[in-house]
Order: C-alpha cells, then structure tokens, then sequence
C-alpha cells in the first residue's frame, strides 16, 4: 500500500515544474507521512549563502501537501502555511518530513520539520506547517 | 534618497542566486515600503500551473525582509512567516508589495500583499507577514 | 441594513459568557467589517499589569470572527489564527478593528488591527488575523 | 532543581490577575517544559458552550512563555503567536503542555499541545507556537 502512495506523490511531484527545478525527492510515503529531500545548490540560495527562504517554504508546503495527500488524495490547495527559521539553513542536504495532524473532510492540518545534512548529521534548521482545504468536488 | 535606497536594495536582490533565477525586480523603495515584480515562466509553477507556493513565499518574505533593509539595514534574518493564499496564483506578472508595520531595536514587523497581473489587470492573490531580528553587532 | 446586522452580531456577543465577562462591546458593524471595544480592568491583566495575550486574542478572534458573520453568517469556526505583539498592551480602553480579506463559500479570511486608548489617544498595539471555515450544512 | 522552576513558574502565574481569574495551575516544570491545566466553567465558553478562542490562546501562550522562562527567566515578551483549532474545544479540564523547540539569546521558539479531558480521556483540541523576544538589560 506505501508503495502505491509513494508511486502516487512522486507523480504529483514530477508533474510540478519548480519540484523538479529543484530536485525534490519523494524519499518515503506512508499513510498521513512523507520525507522529502532536496539536495544544496548555489541556485537555491540566498544573499549570504544560506538556503533562501522561499526553497525552505517549497520543501515545507510541498511536504505538507503530500503528506496531506496520502490520506485524502491530491484535491487540496494550501491555505495558509507558516515557517519559523531557527536556524540559518546551510548543508549538503535537506530533509523535510511531514505529518498530518488532524484531517478532515474540509481541511487537514499538518506540520514539519526541516533538517539541514552537513557531513552526515542532521541540524533541525526549520519548523511549519500548513493548513489545507479539501476541494469539494461539484457535483 | 530613495534612489540610494534602490541601488541599496538592488545590490542585496542581485546578490542571491535564488532571487536572479526567479528573476526578481525591484520595482520600487521608499523608507519602509518595497515593490517587488516577477515575470511568470514554467519553471515557477506547481502541479496545476500555478504559482508554486514557494514562490509566492518567497516573493513575499523577500519583499518583507526588504522592506525592513530600507529602514534598519541589511542585517536582518526572517525568523517567522506566514501566506495566506487567497486565490489561485495565476498571471503573467506578479508583484509583491511590502511595508514595515512596525520597526524596532531587536525585531521589525513587516506585511506584503501579493497581486497577479492578467491582462493587464490586478488581482490579490495573497497575504503574508515576515518577522525579522534584527542581528546585534558583537562588539 | 447595518441595523441588522449589528443586532445580529450584539446577540451573538451577548450570547458568549466570557465575551460578557470581558465586557466586549460590539460599537459598530458593516457588511465585511466589525469594530468591537473592551474597558481595561485589572483582572484582564497579565503579570507586569499589560493586557494578558490571552485577552489580547480574545479581542482580535471575536472581531475577525463577528467581520466574517457579516457576510456568511455565524455558522463558522475558527480554524487558524494569529497574532503580532508590537508593543505592550496599555490603556484604559481597546478597540478591534476587523474586516473580511477575502471571503468565500468553504473559508473567510480576515484580518484586525487592536489600539490601546490612553488619555484619548490611539495607538495600534497588536495585529491579527483568522482563517475560518464555513460549516457546511447537513442538508 | 526543577522543584525552584516550579516555584519560579507558579510566582509568576500567581502575579498575573486573568491567570488566576481563568483558575491557571501550574502542574510541572522541567528545563523547557511546562504543564498547564485549568478546570471547565462556564464563564470561559464562547457562545456555543465550547471553550473561547481567546482562553485556548491564553493556555497556549502562557505555557508557552512559562516553557522559555524556565531556560531564560522570565524577562521575556511574546512577539508572535499562532493557535490551530482542530476540533471544538469541550472538556472538564484543559491541559497545555508546552516546550521549547529552540532558545537563543534573542528569542525563542517554543510549541503547546493543548487537551481537553472529558471523562477522564485526553483529546487533543488545539495546537500553538509562540515566538517571544527576549528583553535586553539596559545596562
């Protein structure tokens, strides 16, 4: 069944341009939980080096959105989402992981956390969450 | 002085590889308040053929945080944020438009519209607010 | 119409025991937009002898709520919410000031402004928004 | 050691009116963790009988501050908080458990839990970050 999901994320990741501009990776897939990886490039920084902030939201709504999606299917938009930088985020590798926190027939709350990988240890860099709406089929 | 304002914010823009990729503009500065415009293209885009919503995050933090520079300098790290997606983000043009709600010693708070340009009309497509430390010299 | 409206919105106030606790006052409504008051008295205190947050909340989720019933009616929750402390909360009396961003048939998302009055002067000392969902009828 | 966390923790909660108005108890203390509880009455619901937003957020936020002043006292401010409202809010006791995520010299991040018990089970209602500024000494 996880693998059915998985196969099911990495299609919706694969059919959105600026995902695979930045080389995000559906690592793992499990009912209401992803990992989603992408690894450091110069692109995806900001003016001092560091992982800018809009890629640190990327991989935190996006992983909020999949992990949404293992348990209600791929009808959401974000609604409101949120990012607290503990952290200037700077590594070789970036790994969010996702969970929902309560779903819902309208919206699901979910929540993650964002781990730099500098020299083979993870660095909890930045938390989120995101707010999502199930759209409501019309017919 | 706003136009020592605009080259100083113009010179932090071009500074960042993300921001160049996007392809960020900065339209206009004025003491506390910034525009920021991006032309669309395929790259940015989610799933659907929005926006992505990274890139709306990082329209709007970007614009936050410049907004602050205009006021307190550039030694500013974003430690929250938080979007509001109102509508689809969908357009030909995007223009994010920032102002500093309150400035202060350690920390400033700044809010950012966005808008999407179709046709040459504007629409509000989301809101969003930054909260920025301000980085104490260690002398 | 307006008339109406505040009648509506003072009944659900009246209707709530802490609102009446707190002594919240609906002054004034308009479609979209609610301007709810509050007297200071020490026991809405925290312990330097500000506004409590928790008070300070209480005013911006009731203003943002009552502004969404204006225009869905009072079937709605508040899903999400939050709030900026610009300056400590001081004053003999506190006025929210709410209006609808954007509504909608499954969300409303609104947004307040909260001012401390002291010696009749105005200063805006927090601000806030609400994400609320429509209950969908069980028709 | 965490015995004088307490006794610094309940200080504080005694020294504040609205806390001992809503009946707060400090239940535990540990280095960056506190538990709040507080009973049901009515004088805390909204106008559907269910706990108000604004005394969720109070649970939430004071927890909160109460988790960051046991690793940085209590010279602390709220800066930022925000509060998901998962489900309404019924119980005859209300417990927050709060803890912090990243303390620093000039903020820190904290994240509650709040619960409510109905016939002696917990469920999780609500959850909360709060973002708080530590004061600089003037000397």
């Amino acid at each position: 069944m996880n693998q059915d999901l998985t196969a099911l994320v990495r299609k919706i990741n694969d059919s959105a341009e600026f995902n695979r501009w930045c080389g995000f990776e559906v690592v793992t897939c499990a009912p209401g939980a992803v990992e989603l990886a992408m690894p450091w490039r110069t692109e995806v920084g900001q003016y001092a080096g560091f992982l800018h902030a809009g890629v640190v939201s990327a991989l935190i709504d996006t992983a909020c959105g999949f992990a949404a999606a293992t348990l209600v299917g791929p009808h959401l938009l974000a609604a409101h989402f949120s990012v607290n930088c503990l952290r200037p985020a700077s590594g070789q590798r970036f790994i969010a992981r996702a969970r929902v926190v309560k779903p819902g027939k309208q919206q699901v709350f979910t929540a993650c956390e964002l781990f730099a990988v500098k020299n083979g240890t993870e660095k909890l860099v930045a938390t989120g969450e995101t707010l999502l709406t199930v759209l409501q089929s019309e017919t």
